[in-house]
């Protein structure tokens, strides 16, 4: 992909970057492990510090310094994980903060006005995430509000997308402009999610987002939701599925033909203490590493395995020392491409 | 000084790595700001993983992958500090652990032990850390009470020192030994400071650290209390104030010809937002830097103000993101080597 920030290969798995950081990492050290496209929360920032603030500030990259690509997610996602804190209408959602219980309001514009104005290389589309289980009627209920959702979010690009606040007058950007995704949904229903597909590449996108996986449902359930869309996308565009996974899924799907996934796992289950390695996960409070000498995993050439031992990775984790989070991190935001197992990714 | 993992030149402040960890600076980070020598901790070392541990797995310095010079204390500080835990005695002092409170025990003889164990390139003397206020003759009593311990110190090193658990048989290390330092008591009390330099001489250590002072008392007496104490211990040797300062407590102490200060200052600081600048101390939280798009010290030339901005470095500490720690930690050790004020140390 020839994003405005930087060119990426795909298959590409990319870190998330919720509050404008990948948690705990210093930008250079991702720019190190080579991560060409980082993820931003638009609900999370649209919080704090707002989207306005970051607008006057020259947009998210100019903000965190981060002048590679970047994707954000249209705040859907993480409204509908309030539950009782939201109310969805045929408009928008209403919805609660976590943080202080204010009331807010998400719509196919708003969410696209506010990633604009954040200014990532990819936006997404505002769409409905439909819960699971859902029975078929109300899948296609939820994807027909999808697909209308869809239709606006592309309407209110077309008409706000100059307002990027990309550094005005750069010829890095001359001529260059974001890029909205649009999203399959369709619930656990093989025909539903053919038919979302379609009518989602009828409203023609430069790239397209499978949605609505990894909310309980089984893996088996997860690869053949992929393999039904994945037929009906145009081959030459990217295609990304939000939300997976484990790096046993990121190769399995990455064969599918899927070119984007995203994760919190390998950022959220390192803070856990939990590494992924070559040889499964491994929880390195486990007693067994208290004296262990080897690196956190043998197959893997990142700089934390090239330096640290298990030993001292379980001591930072059983002490709580913020060191322990970030050396777990940079190894499991590593392993794609350190892995000898596994070299598909960044 | 030509220590056995590296040459330090002096003055020097010394980032405190409590638990084999300067809190969230990833060793490579602190090679790259060129620090020196960094503390470790006996006390919490003792406590987790334990001294024995290490031992076993060659060294603080193997343990935790820092090849570089470092010094612990003699665990006497922490101990003191635990107030209602702890029961002194000539022997030595029994205390109850902070975390689980398990009963312990440490003397000089032990504290020396476990010192030999950790491999530190300098060692520190167990004393007892005065309390503040104390009269002229409690504060004579517990100088006493150091001076027999110092010089218990000093046999159990002679006796043990060759336990020292660097790599065998390594060219680089022939020959080279562990430095014991001596520590100076006294209270707040000019005479008893001049008498206990004076016999902490008569003992012979390779270098000389004041302790006791930063324990409340006022700026002008720590300094009073320094100056006292300088007068009578050799120049050609290392002379330590442990336990401080604030950057301009720095600069004032190195110009009286104090060679080594260490502080918590810096890291601690640093967690709770607290830049260490140019210009004095500045609260990152405050909201007028909520646009602030300056570096967050304009006369600083390290990495953090090189590349983020004082808007975002708020945004990190108001949103808890383990990075602000980071950040602020970084900058705050990094000011006495750049910023344009204070070129003095490392």
């Amino acid at each position: 992909m020839n994003l405005p920030h930087a060119e990426v290969e795909t298959p590409v798995f990319m870190p998330v970057g919720t509050q404008a950081t990948v948690k705990g990492m210093p930008q250079h050290l991702l720019e190190e492990m080579d991560a060409r496209i980082i993820l931003g929360n638009t609900y999370h920032l649209y919080l704090r510090p707002g989207v306005e603030r970051i607008r006057e500030l020259g947009g998210l990259h100019k903000f965190m310094s981060w002048n590679r690509a970047m994707l954000t997610d249209s705040g859907g996602f993480q409204v509908f994980s309030l539950n009782d804190l939201r109310k969805v209408s045929e408009q928008g959602v209403e919805f609660r903060s976590h943080l202080d219980g204010s009331t807010h309001f998400l719509s196919p514009e708003n969410s696209i006005a506010a990633q604009i104005h954040l200014g990532a290389d990819i936006i997404m589309a505002f769409d409905e995430c439909t819960e699971h289980p859902a029975t078929h009627e109300r899948a296609r209920s939820s994807m027909e509000m999808t697909l209308r959702w869809l239709k606006r979010s592309k309407d209110a690009f077309e008409a706000k997308k100059s307002e990027v606040p990309w550094t005005i007058g750069s010829d890095q950007f001359a001529g260059k402009t974001q890029s909205l995704f649009g999203i399959v949904q369709g619930g656990m229903h093989a025909d539903l999610r053919r038919e979302s597909a379609k009518r989602t590449v009828d409203l023609d996108f430069p790239g397209y987002a499978i949605g609505g996986l990894s909310v309980g449902e089984s893996r088996e359930l997860t690869r053949e939701m992929i393999e039904v869309v994945l037929e009906h996308l145009p081959k030459d565009k990217p295609r990304y599925v939000m939300g997976v996974g484990y790096p046993e899924e990121i190769v399995e799907y990455a064969a599918l033909g899927v070119d984007m996934m995203d994760c919190v796992i390998p950022t959220r289950a390192a803070r856990h203490g939990l590494l992924l390695t070559s040889e499964g996960r491994m929880n390195i409070k486990n007693a067994k590493y208290a004296g262990d000498q080897n690196p956190p995993d043998p197959n893997c050439s990142c700089w934390v395995c090239r330096r640290y031992t298990r030993a001292y990775l379980r001591h930072l984790s059983m002490t709580g020392e913020p060191l322990g989070g970030l050396l777990n991190t940079a190894h499991n935001l590593s392993l794609p491409r350190h892995n000898e197992a596994c070299t598909l990714f960044y």
